[in-house]
């Protein structure tokens, strides 16, 4: 893979050239060390990507020009994940994972059994989209997930939910209506879907019923108990896999 | 959850006495501190679970009496996950999420480009277990992986793929009669089935060509290119997932 730098702005036109951010510049001139003439990819965080090589290897405005496009593999269906905040890092291993599986947003937000104080979650926005963006740069993906800022699930929950939204439930809290993975790969695909998935502790009561209520459909997936930090990604790629 | 303990020669039946191992009774009598009384649950590791009473709390031999079964929570397919040893730390991770996920048996093959060293590997099988054990008792599944010795990923292929053997391929690299998740999907359930994951740098052309004339068919996750370490969870969740 080639080295892979972000570029809001890039104008995708063989030829054009492409002024990198401070952050990039530095990333590109003093810790990849690369030098005019270098081949690299430039993408647009919005699935866009382009090869290209390095015009100037200035250490605060690097610059580079683009030569071709490179087709871009996102999945077929927007999934949100609406991800209860976690503990420590383990909410930073599901920005990354959920980057990596080609999630188009993340919506953290603070539900009935979060456990997490307000005063580690200050700034823990940006550390996330820090994070979101170099596992995009390290995946070979070209677009970031939309990170959402942190709202209460109660609040989420009445923006209205999305056409096709689960609430991802436990094996043994399954409502007689659930659906499973297996009923859904023969539905036909949405063209966006939502997955809500708890914290540590899981939804209360009160919120899986107003999910339901809201018009979310509980899913399950299967007689797994997984680690809180993988359930986001064990859950979207299981999705994702059976949608393309 | 019950705090919970592995005895492998447990008797299934109300009234049985169960003896723990000194381990798991040091565990019981002095880290979880539990006394005579206390209500318990023992597995076995073959997916038999039992509730019960501790009868005695002796710190190197607690004694269980089963009062009554627990309904066992396993995957309907009996899944065999074939993994080429990561490094680090990255291996530990693969066993924790594939035993939470219900994986019946972990091959832990060295292939052309496995990068761990020979001596990091001594002793490794014995941490495995133990990391599975440990994963088992906090996540509820009453069963733990098979752990097989490491092999050459050639020994592993020349015992012969079993019927339903699946080769996990990236995204670039799919032959054309690559299959997807969402055709499994639909294709009946098999009794038992193998996915074979690659190392960091992935499967090397010869090995992909031996595992397809072996019989194992290429199988596509879609577009993502995720973490080594969390490769085998995504793939065995979507793969349980649409077996349930």
């Amino acid at each position: 893979m080639l080295p892979r730098f972000y570029a809001p702005d890039l104008e995708p036109a063989a030829g054009a050239t492409v002024y990198l951010s401070p952050d990039e510049s530095h990333h590109l001139a003093r810790v990849m060390r690369l030098m005019t003439g270098d081949h690299v990819a430039v993408f647009d965080g919005r699935g866009v990507e382009w090869r290209g090589r390095v015009a100037n290897a200035s250490r605060d405005s690097a610059r580079i020009t683009l030569t071709e496009a490179v087709p871009s593999r996102l999945p077929v269906v927007a999934l949100s994940v609406v991800q209860g905040v976690l503990r420590g890092d383990a909410m930073e291993d599901v920005v990354r994972d959920c980057t990596m599986a080609g999630v188009a947003a993340i919506h953290p937000v603070v539900s009935a059994r979060t456990s997490v104080k307000h005063s580690a979650l200050r700034g823990a926005a940006d550390r996330w989209r820090r994070i979101a963006l170099s596992s995009a740069k390290q995946c070979g993906i070209a677009r970031l997930p939309d990170l959402y800022d942190l709202l209460s699930f109660e609040d989420w929950l009445s923006d209205g939910v999305p056409e096709a939204t689960f609430l991802l439930v436990e094996p043994d809290a399954a409502p007689s209506d659930v659906v499973t993975v297996r009923q859904l790969a023969t539905a036909p695909v949405p063209p966006a879907a939502a997955l809500l998935i708890g914290p540590e502790g899981g939804w209360s009561l009160e919120e899986r019923d107003a999910a339901l209520a809201a018009g979310a459909r509980p899913l399950s997936l299967g007689p797994l108990t997984l680690r809180a930090r993988t359930v986001a990604l064990a859950a979207s790629a299981a999705l994702i896999a059976i949608w393309e």
